[in-house]
């Protein structure tokens, strides 16, 4: 039982417009390379243009500026790869789990569960806890009291969020995700640590994914924010506090710092690092691996990597890196020199 | 039903002395941004000093330095990060499960559990493991065989310990830690990796913390130790053979390879690394995104991280990075030839 | 009931010969520095050499180089460190679980479970999952619809596999793990992330080790492939598409971003990362910490660390690399001034 669509019927649901033979029937969606006759493929990226001559797509999406580069049956969009997307998204509609809870799950008193709403195998949703419509909750997912979350979320399996934290609409909260435990606030006294509780939420705007097995922190005092439309991947460490404007996606393995605030539609590259205390600004891009360490008050591109190289030429050259005021000051001594050598002669 | 204290009955518990009005009531523990009339605010970090005059705080916890800078009612203590945490510990009561089995958990055969823990839905309690006193084990928690839980231990939703792990009292275990996992040893023979059995524990003190989604592989002959007073951040990954010092604080997403030896109060910073087989001394801080790539003897701070930049002068500077040997090489031709030129002149 | 073995029973199962007195029974293997009469040491490292004389061991394995370095009765082997694996597989049997389901499990619709398979308690198997002969689901596992797992797989509590991946015989996943979670693919449309519904598989091969809290991602379009005799350690994050070659062997919290391919028998330090789109040659070993950039072609050792040091001293150097062009220049004009200079004297 698989779906099919004629491009015809695509471009009444997605727009775009078709050029060539609009009734030929697509089945799904593959990369140049492996598409087969009943599949639809995409040119989003110029370095591919070549296998678009060879490929074996029944239809293809282009952008404007492509629209003439094949014969086959195609699809123009202002933007070929979210288009693609969605076409995708039509095609592959994701498994729907039917309504209702489990028997081996287990409620608190007083959770309010919506009736469309669906709670897997081994789940446990705590005391006063609120599940929104059409939410999924999978197997293993712990949700401590009086969580919320929205309508339309999609919790894969063994989620834990603790208590009292809020989450919108729409979120995709992926295996092994941990919501809301405690951010790492000790005091030292007398030569031992104090624990400093933990009393904010995390708060979770809508349309946002977490990737596999991240972690967010409640807030200290205050709560830590994610605001509509973030995306995060795998391996995060959000730290209390943090604040994450809208629409910034943050790759896998990224650290954020404790009462950090990043802007909108930021995005940071993998294994990448924030201290905390820090600001940084709107439309912010960070290069992968880079640790930003002051706040950043301009838009644009960050970076700061030791580029690698074979180990022997690393070792040789990476020694001077430890010497490198020694270095400065040889050329400031020899500027000096040369300047009264020249002034002599 | 909230808590609520007189300022004379806080200092009563926690010591300090209070200036002004000590019958003030207090509920809660805010920053001095956002405290309210039945909140109490402290000062702990000068650059806020600004807000004390400002603050909406019914009292507020301050330095013998600071114990004239407002008129408010003021707890007067020589350490106020460390009052702060106890007051909020004071005000904020971790809450309590109440005793006993829920009948969703499964139990193994020779399980010794004391009856004032409490063992949550769907946690599993493995042959012959001990749970101490009034300690609580989360949803969805695994416990090996032959465990040993200290008492008064907290460990939230979907915790896990291999088999014959020994940890002790007050422990603090977060959601998605992973305890005893095998270490990754192997050994190479004719082009296949062969499996170097683990056979060692991990063993944990009292008094310890673990963060979200954090790993310690057990040891592969010898134990894997953790000490007292310990606090590890989330996402950090300990290997096998680790000995990590009394007191000691990680920050999130740091590796520790196997057999390191960590000492006492050392500092280590988010996403820093440590080889294998090393010794660092104790009160050693590490800077964040540092690695450690041989012992440290000496107590002292440490760094070596990359600085950031906007992205094409990164570009510009960091091609460098791969030339440094013949930069200092060209640097001492121009000395020798300065001196001989020097020399003729 | 502890096994034991005489030195004769040893190399008659794995081979090698013995030195000395063969009869000598063996009940456990241990470093040179602890082990007892009745256990076997080894000798794997040249830096342990003293240790040999005083240790208490009952028996030692030893390469043919070191066959006389000791009195002691000794099994002589090619490689002694694959020797002492084996030595302690044998010595250490991993505990068998008992076939069958466990009465807490809950089994989908259609799974076929082979009848020496367990399945332990609150694991979730979906339907039409397939679990092979031998092979141990561990507590809390969450098994997705028409999952694929080979025989002889030992799955620790709480690993979670997606629907309609595919993994070979004597896996070894560790808790926490999560395979076939959605990569991270988004497209921008008009200032929304829209989703790219990640619709390919994990495909993972036999003999692979997978650690505790690691994420692999399911591939975009097409498969991420894990190949035969693959070793991955804990905390490591494997984007969509990634294609990592058999026995390639990768250390902690590493990232690998989309699309990489990774050679055979490759060794990744440690917190090291590769970003997206890259490939890596066979047998090249990257050392931890490292990002690397840009695909190698070539087989060998590479590096990119920032050298630690004292705080102070990293302070002092550090702020040249954001003036290394100037320095750079700054050389290149000292050169051109003496050559004049020398031309004119």
């Amino acid at each position: 039982m698989t779906v099919s669509y004629r491009l015809s019927e695509i471009v009444a649901q997605l727009g775009g417009r078709v050029l060539g033979d609009a009734s030929v029937r697509i089945a799904q969606i593959a990369t140049l390379e492996n598409a087969q006759l009943d599949q639809i493929s995409f040119l989003t990226n110029s370095k591919y243009r070549a296998q678009l001559a060879s490929t074996q797509a029944g239809a293809v999406i282009l952008s404007e500026a492509e629209a003439d580069a094949t014969g086959l049956p195609r699809i123009i969009s202002d933007n070929p790869y979210a288009y693609f997307a969605k076409v995708s998204a039509l095609l592959n509609p994701l498994p729907a789990a039917s309504p209702g809870i489990h028997p081996s799950a287990v409620i608190g008193a007083g959770a309010k569960i919506e009736a469309t709403a669906s709670i897997a195998a081994t789940a446990v949703i705590g005391a006063g806890a609120t599940i929104g419509a059409f939410s999924m909750v999978g197997e293993g997912c712990c949700i401590g009291e009086n969580v919320v979350i929205g309508s339309h979320a999609r919790l894969y399996p063994r989620v834990v969020i603790y208590r009292d934290c809020v989450l919108g609409d729409n979120l995709v909260a992926h295996s092994g995700g941990v919501i809301g435990a405690d951010g790492f606030g000790f005091a030292m006294d007398e030569g031992h640590w104090i624990k400093v509780p933990q009393i904010g939420r995390v708060v979770i705007g809508n349309d946002v994914e977490i990737g596999a097995n991240t972690s967010i922190d409640r807030g200290a005092l205050n709560d830590t924010v994610i605001e509509d439309g973030v995306k995060l991947d795998n391996q995060i460490q959000i730290a209390h506090n943090v604040h994450i404007g809208a629409h910034t996606a943050i790759a896998g393995c990224v650290g954020i710092a404790g009462s950090t605030t990043i802007g909108r539609y930021c995005r940071i590259g993998g294994s990448a690092g924030i201290l905390g205390h820090l600001h940084i600004a709107d439309h912010v891009e960070i290069a992968a691996f880079t640790l930003i360490g002051k706040s950043i008050r301009e838009a644009g591109s960050y970076a700061g990597i030791f580029p690698f190289s074979k180990a022997e030429d690393w070792r040789k050259h990476s020694v001077h890196i430890r010497h490198l005021d020694e270095l400065a000051e040889r050329i400031k001594t020899l500027e000096k020199q040369l300047k009264s050598l020249s002034a002599e002669s």
